[in-house]
């Protein structure tokens, strides 16, 4: 069994209005020396497979096809082997 | 100037109906492989700040007071220095 994580971020070039929101949140509860807020997604996938390079590409097709937005988003993905 | 990762996740009891239905639909185009989705968020926080320290606190506090609910979530953060 392997873990990955999928992450998910906008392209720099796509405006985030609800990472902006939070940065204003976090102006207006007093966080000054936070610049920049940027948000994205997680995706923590559970994957059955006998090598690393499977689940890799399990990863890779499920990113691709369903989990990122080609157009707008960007992905990277971390593996792990569990247990 | 540091930059942050806020990763905020679903505490494992919390049921997570968005991360069943990625896998319902992972599951429909074929991805039979995959055995479990669990949805989390990501922040990217830029920081100003003078040592670590006050980084990686500025960052603990964003998670605590608004990034992360602290009764359904967890939150991990991984710091960095940015050139």
């Amino acid at each position: 069994m392997y873990r990955a994580k999928v992450f998910v971020t906008l392209k720099p070039s796509i405006l985030d209005p609800k990472g902006k929101a939070t940065y204003n949140a976090l102006a207006n509860l007093g966080y000054q020396n936070i610049k920049s807020v940027r948000i994205g997604k997680m995706f923590e996938l559970e994957i059955e497979a006998n090598t690393e390079e499977k689940a890799q590409e399990a990863a890779e097709n499920a990113a691709k096809k369903l989990l990122a937005n080609d157009v707008m988003e960007d992905y990277t993905i971390e593996l792990q082997e569990d247990k």
